[in-house]
């Protein structure tokens, strides 16, 4: 048997060695990040290139084709080049908590609406319609019954309106144009104020041409947490994951693989994930190595917990999962609509990891 | 901050205004339903026509383009149209329950399968195979244990068959060509009888070139009344809502977007909604405002209900939901597969409204 | 009234006959299964065609177009024939019970990947890439605790390595290339061995390059018993259904209608389906004539079990149901998005029965 590779005892890659510490994994990623990131798997690069770098071919034509042995080596190299960058800078991060300015007890939040260009992978920019931006939008964080307003400000070449999807507010508040307001026109403002009613894992988007903002980017998490935190679980991390398959591909907030983020957490601990679908298509997502623990839909407690690896969310739903990290290692955590997270070039779109280090 | 406009105080819009008086709603929809219908939200109009409307381009070669403000109200103006005509007056009406003749204790059914022009959304007519000439056939509303007789009358181009979706009834009616039964050849006739057996909210629909078939409207409701009630929830509406996405595009009982027909409920009533999807494709309903409670699959009690407010419908599936209507005002309802529902001019497809009169 | 038909005592279809004698079944099935097979339901005979069988044209030119009732008769006979030749045989049989050699208490199994070429309905050979030359590759069945080896050898023209999905192994068997091993190289071996941590239905596939690998055909299920079988469903039939719909279209087990294989059960037995989707879409399985309970969810039992007749099966999920058979007859069994399971030529892709003998 040529070449035997006995599993258990080899661990030759740098991202496998680096699996159970969080800065050698970080360093590993920082080092290779600007030279793999251009190439990693971003589609664009012909086989036939990548091979001239994996095998030399003969000088002069006519060019004689691959080995077969050959041809893998050059197509494992776009895979591992894309691996190895991962987690690759890029400009930019979307979903982090906005801090709200306090006046007489309303939380206030200022959100513009402007077009800017968005960093999807390394070197890779798209057109994105934000909020502040950044996509996904600054992330709302508050609790159940506390007073906010959302001062909106539509820089856009179109007009818009933002909808809170999920929350239970008055009908004037809802955010639809022509049904409960006036679409907030380019160079407009326009002041969105309610009591938060339902605690939960909700969103905010546009929703006006919502196929098209929304698509390019108008959205983000508004989490509303329980005034009553007793039926909560216990979590160490709490992440928003929100998928996203509209014009900049297949991207887990806002970024495409390998720019993705890894969430991290210890042997031990506890991790809730809040699942927000802002595309068009189902995105089952399956974590290796650990199962997920389903405890809400929509912000609503499920009745009875219940497990999974690989949980299905379609547009506009959100779930909340918790995981037990129970299982050390760098976990592959992705899309299994498998080309939505890998081509003959490598990983890409909907893939990030979970490391659980020891 | 040019033109700012605060939420709360501002309702201009016809359907806001109108939002909780029925008459009102319905009587603003008539009035503009015949003069918007024809440009609303049906994805023919070109922007540059119905600019040409909204801002006066200059005369003469060469057009100077509009200012972003002046292409925004172009664009809103199309929106603005399609709600505004919404409810909008179409000719025929599906999914009305047929009143069986009765004899010797056998509840008869006549459906004859033809085709129609049908009528999806103002002036756009298209073939449609239906039963007894609407789109979807009529529902049928029976009770378990009854004896029930579908006479079956094939006026099509091919032939056919009804499969009761749902049903366990014996084999011989199952309706599956080859395989139960003969096709119903064109002019032919065919008879099914059987006792209902199990209670739920079940459909029938052809089984012979389906995809087609199906795709063109033969399909309806068939909703089995339990004989004990006990367990049945006390509703004040009770709503059948058949998705589909073939030949016609994307219709809610059988009628795109400003065609559908709006749901209507006294504050604190609860509505019922029996969800079937006839089509090919998923389509999460989002209610706004108002969560949705499941209590039933395919016809069968769900073990406990949960709450959510974007149901996932998929092909074949029926869930039944309760809502409570406790938040006044009109509410957008609608498939969130943002494609299915809103274009750059305006809203079509899968959208209708939840109006909660105070 | 032309022609009518009553239907419960008419039953003139050999397949209706032989419905509940599964001798009868097989008999009529393989007599047709070669003359038929070649046309059945492949999407690939021009309608023309087929009507010159069914209903001979004037010669000489110009040709007079069929009437509505030969057009219809045509159709239905490549509707009939398709039906009559279940199950058509081919060649090769995916999804078997791999017997493991045993040595000093390990469970060994076996598996060369290599191209093959696969019959997926009478007279289409396709390439296939496989385990040991079938698709699905051969069934894993261990039990929880078990400790299992797996040799692979790696005879494709690309790279590869085996993904044990849903299985909380240690990280290093998890089989993700250059995150947690290398690449299995073309012409090389590669050793996995763990001891088998969690019950339930889980499946092993290629996890490099995998939209490719995956769709051509490099995936099987890995079913673990319990140790404790005392919360398990007695069933007298356990079946596992692999959904997928890749390179090679819509297949169950590998095959395409009326190349699928028959479940069949004695009146009153129970079956357990086990689903498992390895392709890229959602396939929402409808089964006529009875409901399934379904029992678990990617191999954890649900909290409690729940009915349905329309399970939607999302990529990379696994249910378990079961199927209490308490109603006679051959009884179709299909994805219920029209289009993977039914065209003008008939019924292809994913249809099966459920043939409940009396």
């Amino acid at each position: 048997m040529p070449n035997e590779t006995h599993g258990p005892e080899v661990l030759p890659v740098a991202l496998a060695t680096a699996a159970t510490s969080r800065r050698g994994f970080l360093r590993t990623a920082s080092l290779t990040a600007l030279s793999a990131g251009a190439l990693a798997a971003c589609g664009k690069t012909p086989v036939a290139e990548a091979a001239s770098e994996a095998a030399t071919p003969p000088a002069g034509p006519p060019p004689v084709p691959l080995s077969p042995r050959a041809a893998a080596d050059a197509m494992d190299a776009m895979h591992e080049k894309g691996i190895k960058s991962f987690p690759a800078k890029t400009e930019g991060k979307g979903n982090q908590i906005l801090a709200p300015r306090i006046e007489k007890g309303v939380k206030i939040f200022d959100l513009t609406a402007k077009v800017v260009q968005w960093e999807l992978e390394p070197g890779r920019k798209v057109e994105a319609w934000t909020f502040n931006g950044v996509v996904p939008a600054p992330q709302i964080r508050v609790r159940e019954g506390d007073r906010v307003r959302i001062n909106l400000r539509n820089d856009l070449p179109e007009s818009t309106a933002i909808h809170f999807h999920g929350l239970e507010i008055p009908n004037d508040q809802d955010g639809v144009p022509y049904i409960t307001q006036p679409p907030v026109k380019p160079g407009d403002s326009y002041v969105y104020e309610f009591i938060v009613p339902n605690a939960g894992s909700h969103m905010y988007h546009s929703h006006h041409n919502s196929a098209k903002q929304v698509g390019l980017g108008l959205l983000g998490a508004f989490i509303v947490e329980p005034k009553d935190k007793s039926s909560e679980p216990k979590v160490d991390v709490d992440y928003v994951l929100i998928l996203n398959d509209g014009a900049h591909g297949f991207t887990l907030n806002g970024k495409s693989f390998p720019a993705t983020e890894p969430i991290v957490a210890k042997l031990g601990q506890k991790v809730r994930i809040r699942y927000m679908n802002e595309g068009m298509m189902i995105h089952p997502m399956h974590l290796h190595g650990m199962h997920q623990t389903v405890i809400a839909k929509d912000g609503w407690p499920q009745p009875q917990p219940w497990k999974c690896d690989t949980l299905n969310i379609a547009p506009g739903e959100r779930w909340d999962v918790v995981v037990n990290c129970n299982n050390p290692g760098t976990w592959a955590f992705h899309c299994h609509i498998l080309p939505h997270a890998e081509s003959d070039h490598g990983m890409f779109g909907m893939v990030t990891a979970l490391i659980v280090q020891k």
